[in-house]
């Protein structure tokens, strides 16, 4: 399939043939307040076997590997969920897999990856992804990139399929976005399935680039140093990709962004009202809807795309 | 129905009809260990909208209600999850219901279950029996019984159905007993779909009243004092119901019992290993597992019950 081509929804459905006994089909959870309201329920993407969405799309694009580059693995740089998802899947499918992992990531994450069996490189922050190609250069080792290819985001789509099956009053969906893997993705199949279904897209207002240029149709490139302020750190890309940015044109009806506090204080309620476990980023598109910077609406669903948190701050979020 | 009969898997079925569209059917989550293992898996009942499994025998028992008994509405006593059950159910069936709440149980439980609209009267703990029989008796209010009544039984039985439909490598079956409303159903369902599964009943040791006659096939009762040591706050009833006696007797292969500290350290690893917030009740399955109390064997399926946790003692658990 060419790069530059929008996806369409049966490449979706291939996908989600792919995945199906390696992914959780999630469930859709009511998030219940103190006075007993649901204002909204969430696609629960924390109980994925990795603790999120990310190995949707991995594990699509690992499947989709031809045999002669199935001996040679895979590698990818990240310190985070998709390194965990690349690990996982690449497991699962039996060939190797090498992750570039900074050295200043804390050890708690290179040992979530490396209990996947994958082979861990540490490099300087700056040399990761150079890194990452040298490996695939000489290894012949295929990259697989964390958002902007057609594979990936057909993977993280099927979270669109499985909300549009699961909730028959859909009416607005809320997803995070970063790199725009999940929200193009699952913004293609929910107008695919479900054209009348409003699709926001939520952003940390610290790492705004999306909604800052969406009004005038410009894809933005902000500063890491700027991306980094925010305490959702799986939201942290300087920017859409450019594949994912031709998608959310597409098939988005609007960006909003939320506060840090807003964020926080969204991870506490979705502990407290659906007994689960929410990272910063992953509580961002609930925080949209809990703060009224996006209408109320009885058929909304949020994607909580990730629960990987850092201990210390979920003690202190759920502490009474 | 009578009483004294055991319940068919047709039961157990009629209730699964019956309460679809009101409880959740809960997904079976991987818990992962910090080695990438997987020694079980977990249904989540802590995720149905009252965050425990006892709304499947509520909504099943006032589905059954005569039109006649429906007008009059619903009492029980409780505190605890069985509370917000009733009066979760009754609301969505739109009828009236009391609960009857020892006046000394936290405002938090109080307010749980007042905001499903659900009359409270508070009475002190000794009489909180007889409260309920005597606004039943006024009233013409149906008392809903937490776990000794065939149709409860037969609701909280789904949970076993929904486990045999999901898990095709099932091979054991954990559940916690108190009243044994869960154990009963689910071990029922089990056995009648996957004759060949094991099915283990788990107990706090400082509630373990069956455990105790289990081998001599002995019912025991246990004093309120004795069971009230457990932090397990669910799992505190003094005895197994006499139905529930005769359907466990028949269909549930050994009964264990779980540590304090291990019934801590497994609602610790849940919130790790599967980002589900448990309740210590809740996590008592799993911990016969994880502490080695029961044999580890691949297609093993713990239930965590639920999730309503002291939110001082969570954020205990959770700290690094």
């Amino acid at each position: 399939m060419p790069t530059s081509a929008l996806l369409s929804l049966a490449d979706v459905r291939d996908a989600a043939a792919r995945i199906s006994g390696i992914c959780l089909c999630t469930p859709v959870v009511p998030v219940v307040m103190p006075d007993g309201t649901v204002p909204l329920r969430v696609k629960a993407e924390c109980l994925q076997p990795t603790g999120a969405f990310k190995l949707r799309g991995a594990t699509n694009a690992i499947a989709l590997l031809e045999p002669e580059r199935r001996v040679r693995g895979v590698v990818t740089h990240s310190s985070g969920n998709h390194a965990q998802a690349v690990a996982y899947a690449a497991a699962r499918a039996g060939i190797a897999a090498t992750i570039v992992i900074p050295d200043n990531a804390p050890a708690v994450k290179v040992e979530a990856t490396a209990r996947w069996g994958a082979q861990i490189v540490r490099v300087p922050p700056a040399e990761r992804e150079t890194a990452a190609e040298a490996i695939a250069e000489e290894t012949g080792a295929t990259v697989v990139p964390p958002y902007d290819h057609p594979d990936v985001i057909a993977g993280q789509g099927t979270v669109g399929i499985e909300i549009a099956e699961q909730v028959p009053d859909l009416d607005q969906v809320l997803v995070p976005v970063s790199g725009g893997g999940l929200a193009a993705g699952t913004a293609l199949a929910i107008k695919a399935l479900r054209p009348q279904v409003r699709v926001v897209a939520v952003e940390p207002e610290l790492a705004g680039d999306l909604a800052e240029g969406w009004r005038d149709g410009q894809r933005r490139v902000w500063a890491a140093s700027q991306t980094a302020r925010t305490i959702a750190d799986g939201l942290r890309t300087t920017s859409v990709g450019l594949l994912n940015w031709a998608h959310l044109r597409a098939h988005v009806d609007d960006v909003v962004t939320v506060t840090e506090e807003e964020i926080l204080s969204a991870t506490a309620t979705l502990v407290r009202g659906s007994r689960l476990v929410a990272e910063p980023s992953g509580a961002v598109a609930s925080a949209a809807l809990l703060s009224g910077r996006v209408d109320p609406s009885p058929g909304t669903v949020a994607v909580l795309s990730g629960g990987n948190v850092d201990p210390a701050l979920l003690a202190r979020l759920v502490a009474p």
